[in-house]
């Protein structure tokens, strides 16, 4: 299969996330429509992708629940897994090791990282934290590909360098640094104010 | 001026926190193309969401940096200002908490709520940290339009419905749970599964 475009993947996983919700609540089937109110798109864009990853469904009883959940993650998990590593163990980085690990066997965070002595050469929120002189060796050693980044927005730029020279081929940045990196290496960035500010616009718009 | 699409909020909130980064690097003009590649979008794209705002440039030197800014700001931001708040104060409700606050003026997180008695009647992260049960009173007594939920999945429904009974206009939500809200209520939500999942997609392809 050819390569699928970012957005399509962004929404095979959100849909995936909507399905594992419908099957913990026991539901066997569910229909485009109700995939496309969930997500705030239509049922033609939710048709379109489901048809691009080569799966049907008989119209009257909609998606079976299960096999989608299946095919979708046959399109975007990796047969090995793949290792991930946060690089600042503050309060965000924290936050993303808990709410990960466990949650999908096929990416993992092997390991975080820190310049803060306090903090490293210890195991927190389950994953051990070693100190960011380390990263290149560790992140050979420990087959890292994806760095997620929770470092000061000034620190971003240095450690992104290090990441990519010790080989790294994903980066996720939280930080407030945009970030240009070569085009071998795949980045997605998310910034909070952006999202803030996206729902401030509408509330304000929704009062004038 | 009416009423922008989604995604160019997104994008304009976007160019703003990198016009600011050009802004403190000595930077007074910048070109279309710059905003794209920072942006990985197309030159053609930034200048029709800024022509959208109404605004121009000579070709020559590019936009004015801290025009731009400004211009951006007058459709973005409000002019009073918005006060927010932090549903569950754990990892990720102190780091948003930490990391907003001071960084726009306009935009407040001015309460966080919990239900752990730890936590309650403090302050943590410079905000005053209120039960889940005062939440209603709360939000009227100190004008609160935008719900921040940082809370368990599983209690992500419930708060929703106490935020909209107290009046919010916008939530913006960070828990596993895809919410259903009424349209009168603004809802942007952010998984960060998704965006792992998207790096380790195109990580993935890059290796095979």
């Amino acid at each position: 299969m050819s390569k699928l475009p970012e957005k399509t993947i962004g929404r095979l996983s959100e849909y995936r996330r909507t399905l594992l919700n419908c099957l913990a609540n026991g539901k066997t089937h569910v229909f485009s429509h109700d995939l496309a109110n969930l997500h705030n798109i239509t049922a033609v864009q939710v048709r379109r992708d489901i048809m691009l990853i080569g799966y049907s469904t008989t119209l009257k009883k909609g998606y079976d629940v299960k096999a989608l959940i299946d095919v979708i993650g046959n399109i975007i998990d990796t047969k090995d897994g793949l290792n991930a590593a946060i690089i600042g163990i503050g309060n965000l980085g924290r936050a993303i090791t808990a709410y990960f690990n466990g949650k999908r066997t096929r990416l993992k965070i092997a390991a975080t990282f820190d310049t803060d002595p306090e903090k490293t050469n210890r195991v927190i929120s389950g994953v051990k934290c070693y100190p960011i002189s380390e990263m290149g060796r560790i992140i050979k050693e420990q087959d890292i590909s994806i760095g997620i980044l929770t470092v000061p927005p000034e620190d971003a730029a240095a450690v992104t360098e290090t990441l990519i020279m010790a080989g790294i081929k994903g980066i996720l940045n939280y930080t407030s640094t945009s970030l240009n990196v070569s085009p071998n290496v795949y980045l997605e960035e998310y910034d909070m104010i952006t999202s803030l500010e996206k729902v401030a616009y509408f509330v304000k718009e929704k009062n004038e």
